[in-house]
């Protein structure tokens, strides 16, 4: 049976043996949940970079591209868009490229580089991610972005979702697998007045962007997978 | 209003400030419920140290004095003890001074050392623990040992069960201490079941040391607060 372990914060990566696991990157406020919305909208790829220069020079470089990221919750000077998910319709996004630079969430894809295969999970999209994991019977790490390396509970209880869905076709000796599932199961039934009492989103509150975070706990709304390959994140 | 944070590995201990906090340093299984028996039992000190050799020395050096240690469940060739806090009744420990090496617990209080105050908690002494907590008005950072870096759910549960007593008292803007509550609710009506799945338990029971994690769980038993003074654990 393979393993299904949980990563709290990337400064606790290291703990984890992950070179034959498949690794689900969760920063579900608001970088893979925007990844989410952007593939299943249609979008060619997103290149995820960790360099607000390289952003805007990758978007100078490929045809039909959109720069996009965010600090304190507005869009970085000369780039073209911001990190929601709702900004991206089809009508908009169809067949582009997005370079998208974040703070959380790509370093971790830097950090993991060298597992077995990286997919990206949200809520948006929480069944594709669950239905492609229990399939391959590989070893399974969900690492949680975090902020600035400090624990948060909306990556953790999406860890949770994951595995209430499909823990039971893995070994899980692992407290933060445990913890996870059990903090899930005191939000699901009310996720969305939940998430209110959590340090990101009484920090991105102050930005406005409520409804974003709110988007972000609609539980499959966008039905797709996305895999990571090649230094771009692709619909799998 | 004075802060309460959660720390839940060593390996975060860097990103909370603690230079004016007091740090509760956290090894439920079993460093600090240990710590709290003897004390409370009567020893006149504990020295904690990382290092076998110079648990050893000490022990040759400090009059009355015994010498505790274990590895994987077993005690430390050349050691007088192990890390039971059933091993030290009164009538053995009292007026005695105990020369402690433990893996986890220790190594926090030498992270830590910069911090206001040092005490350290346990479910033994869990209400002596809140009552000083309560009474001083400061910033109080709750500092979860775990087990070699890795999350552990018995230290995050005892936190929250300090939150639970005192966090109307502090300002808690903190999703590890939001978390560690919730966990403790969960746990807290069946205690000696929850631990039952957790990782800690599981390991430990391979060296048949489950009724001492259940003594673990003892709440309030030894009701005495622990101060670290000048490299030494005494009654505060």
């Amino acid at each position: 049976m393979p393993k299904l372990e949980v990563c709290l914060s990337p400064a606790l990566l290291h703990l984890n043996n992950f070179a034959d696991s498949i690794v689900v990157i969760i920063d579900v406020f608001r970088a893979t949940s925007t990844i989410a919305a952007v593939i299943d909208n249609g979008a060619n790829c997103i290149i995820p970079v960790d360099d607000v220069e390289k952003c805007k020079q990758l978007g100078q470089q490929i045809p039909n591209s959109i720069t996009a990221g965010e600090r304190n919750g507005k869009i970085i000077e000369g780039l073209d868009h911001g990190n929601s998910p709702t900004e991206y319709p089809k009508d908009y996004i169809a067949n582009k490229t997005l370079v998208l630079t974040t703070t959380n969430g790509t370093r971790l894809l830097h950090q993991a580089k060298d597992c077995k295969q990286i997919i990206t999970g949200s809520f948006l999209n929480l069944k594709a991610t669950c239905d492609y994991l229990q399939q391959q019977n590989e070893n399974v790490l969900l690492a949680c972005s975090s902020w600035k390396d400090r624990f948060n509970i909306e990556d953790t209880i999406y860890a949770g979702a994951i595995i209430e869905q499909i823990g039971h076709a893995f070994d899980m000796n692992d407290d933060s697998a445990r913890a996870s599932l059990q903090l899930w199961r005191g939000a699901k039934n009310d996720l969305n007045n939940f998430i209110k009492n959590t340090s990101h989103y009484i920090r991105l509150s102050q930005y406005n962007l409520q409804e974003d975070m709110h988007y972000c706990c609609e539980i499959n709304k966008h039905d797709v997978l996305v895999k990571y390959i090649d230094g771009k994140l692709i619909k799998g």
